[in-house]
């Protein structure tokens, strides 16, 4: 039988170490049959900064690869030419900046950037709402964000400028209901932005360039009856409330990486099930079937994939595409009752909650609102997880097992060498060779351009051109539009949510009593990882239980977190970190803690840390350390009691 | 959200070694969260041989559990309260004897038969077109087919005491449309079987006792329209043909084990996406859903599962019935006429098939027939693969792999020691310690029995409780009703099948004349194993390609085999072994070869053969050994015309 629909473009979101070493790995996935490229960016090129940077330390080349100028761009693309590329770079407070590396590249290529296919993520309102990689005030990152999208309209035609992201809403929590309302709100914050500054005949064109990022859970029928509902929604607001009356304009186009929310720690070999389900629910459905699919690998949970783990992960894609029979049909859920029903009670649910947010002005003035409720929402699914309500295989059910023959500490995930000092010293050499004039010339340009509020593409091509540094680059838009902090999502005052929490609250009692005033926590964020869910959730429950919390959101210096515990004179300090810098972080404050007088203070840390590293933080001093494994809060705050409570004895003894 | 359909019965095919070993594997997974139990037998037990028997060695124990008496079942069952257990016996030629042990252990442990739930295959329609272990003539198989059904009927309703069984269709090769077709015809045999043998008050509620056991390839859209297709034709013959006038007696209750046909030898762990959507097939639809499903495990392909295996495997079906939202909605497909349209064309075409098999007397009747399709809808499957028409990664598309960290011929797999010894021992003892006198008046009575025709449950299950053994009970049925050979489907006439095979039967008329007559081959199954689709296809390609052939199909002794290749004078012998027996027979085979003066003759073997077993075989003096691996049956050939060139050119040096 002939297939009646082509694959998806088939990804694995990869980078890491180095631009040399990441570009290896790109052209063995695409040797393996990986149809388009998506690149992962370290921290400190997501956030701005150069990896020399103080704030870079330990994060250089960790969750991706780091990007600093021209020069690394042009090693991470050698020998693929761009023009035969469809590359998905997940990047949003410096996406102008790396469109712009990218397009200085395609010049240098001999590409005409009219020929230039895939995607910037550019979708700053889930970044304050989840994933923390912002860096500008909302009203300045929606005018960068529109500068892109306009940009690409005149010169990067087949570019998809946006992603509307709600991937990173539902690994905050979102229900499926908050991500399409959320996503649709995001949405129309940059179509109001744009829409002033083109032209009615450029108009629709330029919103049917807007795409979606969104996730999958496992929860797989209500997640494709889900993106039905985007499809339609997406259809019924740009023909009625934009007047976008050409079909092909309105069209519902979505990538996706499935939900690694559930994936578990526990018999983490079960994981490519659930990663399987979930890509079924993005596919399954013809109408609403997902234009590129990138995959998380079984063991993510655990640490970093090995080429083989992301070899594993394509080949799900592969079989699914090719060896089953699912592009030979047609929708298969037109016409289904069940289907339609679902869907109508989806969208009829979304459209309260939109309807919600644009009465309070719209997705940036909701910021607060969406972000509280997506951390209320996490708290009740973390909740139902404990309770048992969400059944977990190997976590709340079946937690029995056989030692698994493929989980070893020591071999079950790459352990990567990362030469900070290799690209700190190319990054030295680099702006020591380059046209100094030519590169303050073009930061000029681009601090005047900025200034004016003109589109600051240009003067990003002139200046990735020039040699100048993605540090410098987000150093002058800071000057201007200034840096941001966005709202936690979580009220300090007291709290109505006791249920079940009976035992634990009179624990605090006793210890507040003891200590003569509230048991205090600070939570703190150290470096650059904006991955606060867990954090979060933990200041949720520490309220809850009856703690005085200090929480203020991420990316703190250690010396910050420092000053804010002695400031706040708390019990106990806990940190979470995801980034996998929790070493380096960890060894610093607690080299530091001396100096500020708090030795004696317990410090515990939470993070997806492997077992031997466990063992060197509570080396370091540690009190102790929790993972995903520990996924029952009123059981880490049995232990975090006792932390104090025998800190308290000793010092009284 | 509430589930509005409850999970089907959650099982795993096992059973190995001995009872002892296979009870203590029953009590794991069952405190797994394994739902019930799947009882694989070996091949002896399965074909009617004591463990003691010439034709059992190697056997014992091999392909599932040895059990020749009551002993054996107790052991097997200690410790589980028959009551409790929903126990599926993979048993065709028999299952009227397993049953009768069934029904004498549940009576030793107070439990009234009537609340035994579970099902014995008692399919052996298909065992004579594809799985082999028939032991007697079609009109005796259905006789006792029919003794099973109606003796449940009156003794244990609660059973299923016919699984009409299309598994074994669709790994001989069936299309959906020939699986469907067949087992319906195999159901109306049944059925017409039984009709002439109960009242009309009876009939209905025997015929709602039927219950099927599919399978389901990784073409899951059409598997699962397949499935559709089979609840519509089943309620139309059976209120149209059959007059069941209430509804729920023509209910379509089926359980399944999903397909190990398209399961790879290469990049194995790849298998585990494949089971998955193979388990979507048969529960996506609620209309259409399985009541019970077994998984194979992914290291199938490369020989017997590990406990930790079937762990994982078993957990993939309680992540979809738990984890995700499956069974909270009715069906997803009422309504969707992309659904109904292929469900309709299956239909249509499954009704031309059915009705030339009627047309031509039934499915008994229709034996040679439908076996000779099978072999040519599998030599097309074969062909499809050697072309890259069916497109299969790690096979024809994508081979290029990172070595797995998973696969370690020396641990990935189970190695087990099984002591025939023992077994042989305890049976031996049974036989000593039993009171002798009481076995023989019950083989006597169940002799008379089968000469009136009357139904031999009563007088087995007399004969279970009288220490008979499974060697003894088959060998007074064998006596009364014959043996029987299957047709092998494949015509040895000249074939006009000769497309891409130039280059080949090229070679073959090369040699030939070099020989001096055509190129002969013997392609021989010794031992009981009944698998024979490997060997069906290369006597097809072989046929093909202008060899001459000689195949006589499955179940020969290693002697017959040499005595065949003497008599027909060949010039080379193939075996095909895919129980694990193949060290034993294969040893057995070349120790013999001197005593015929056929020394010299080139042996080459296939079948799922580890690497190291290769070793063994090829010490043992074998010329080549072909796995699943090798499915480029072309370049088989060129293997085996050049090992006969060579011999010829060392004959004549």
């Amino acid at each position: 039988m002939e297939a009646i629909d082509r694959p998806w473009i088939i990804r694995t979101y990869s980078g890491h170490s180095s631009a040399k070493d990441s570009n290896s790995l790109y052209k063995t996935n695409l040797s393996k049959g990986q149809t388009g490229l998506s690149i992962a960016f370290d921290l400190p090129t997501q956030t701005g900064y150069d990896s020399d940077h103080p704030l870079a330390k330990g994060e250089v080349g960790k969750v991706g690869v780091p990007i600093c100028h021209l020069g690394n761009i042009r090693t991470l693309f050698e020998g693929l030419p761009l023009d035969k590329m469809n590359t998905s770079m997940t990047i949003n407070a410096t996406a102008p900046w790396l469109l712009a590396l990218y397009v200085a590249l395609a010049e240098e290529q001999n590409v005409d950037p009219s020929k230039l296919r895939g995607t910037v993520q550019n979708d700053l309102i889930k970044e304050y709402l989840s994933r923390g990689t912002y860096i500008f005030p909302p009203e300045a990152s929606l005018r960068l964000m529109g500068d892109v999208v306009t940009y690409c309209a005149d010169h990067i035609p087949k570019w998809n400028p946006m992603n509307v992201c709600s991937y990173h809403l539902q690994e905050a929590g979102a229900t499926p209901v908050q991500e399409l309302s959320f996503a649709l709100a995001t949405a129309i914050a940059i179509i109001d932005e744009i829409k002033p500054r083109v032209t009615s005949k450029q108009f629709p064109i330029i919103v049917g360039r807007i795409s979606f990022f969104l996730n999958a859970g496992i929860r797989f029928i209500t997640e494709m009856c889900k993106i039905r509902a985007f499809v339609d929604l997406w259809d019924d607001i740009l023909l009625n409330r934009y007047g976008i009356k050409d079909e092909k304009y309105r069209r519902f186009r979505y990538g996706v990486q499935v939900n690694s929310l559930g994936l578990t720690e526990q018999q983490p070999e079960n994981n490519v099930y659930r990663i399987l389900i979930e890509l079924l629910a993005v596919t399954i459905s013809k109408r609403a079937r997902a234009r590129a699919v990138q995959l998380p690998a079984w063991n993510e949970a655990l640490g970093l994939p090995r080429p083989w783990d992301q070899q594993w992960s394509l080949r799900m894609q592969q079989i699914l595409a090719f060896e089953t029979d699912l592009l030979e049909y047609e929708d298969l859920f037109d016409g289904s009752a069940v289907v339609d029903e679902k869907v109508r009670s989806i969208k009829e649910e979304a459209m309260i909650e939109l309807n919600q947010i644009l009465a309070n002005g719209g997705a940036v003035k909701s910021i607060e609102f969406m972000k509280t409720r997506l951390v209320e929402s996490n708290a009740e699914r973390v909740r139902q997880i404990e309770s048992g309500e969400i059944k977990r295989i190997g976590v709340n059910l079946y937690q029995e097992t056989y030692p698994s023959p493929f989980v070893n500490s020591e071999t079950s995930v790459l352990t990567t060498k990362i030469n900070e000092h290799d690209q700190i010293k190319d990054l030295w050499h680099w702006r020591e060779n380059r046209n100094e004039d030519q590169a303050q010339t073009a930061l000029a340009k681009l601090a005047k351009t900025a200034k004016l509020g003109q589109n600051i593409l240009p003067p990003s091509i002139i200046a990735a051109k020039s040699g100048v540094t993605t540090g410098e680059w987000a150093s002058v838009l800071r000057q201007i539009h200034g840096e941001f902090r966005t709202p936690i999502g979580i009220s300090t005052s007291p709290s109505n949510n006791v249920q079940g929490l009976d035992d634990l609250r009179a624990s605090v009692d006793a210890i507040s009593s003891k200590l003569g005033r509230r048991l205090k926590i600070l939570i703190g964020k150290p470096g650059l990882d904006g991955h606060s869910n867990g954090a979060e959730q933990i200041a949720y429950r520490a309220r809850d239980i009856g703690m005085q919390i200090v929480y203020h959101g991420i990316r703190f210096t250690v010396d910050e977190l420092i000053a804010r515990a002695v400031d706040e004179d708390v019990h106990i300090i806990g940190l979470s970190i995801l980034s996998g810098s929790h070493v380096e972080l960890v060894s610093e404050l607690m080299a530091k803690l001396p100096d500020y007088g708090i030795e004696k203070t317990p410090i515990v840390v939470g993070g997806i840390i492997p077992d031997s590293d466990q063992e060197d933080l509570l080396e370091l001093g540690v009190s102790a350390v929790f993972t995903p494994k520990d996924y029952h809060l009123n059981e880490v705050f049995q232990d975090i009691i006792a932390i104090v409570e025998a800190q308290l004895s000793k010092a009284n003894a």
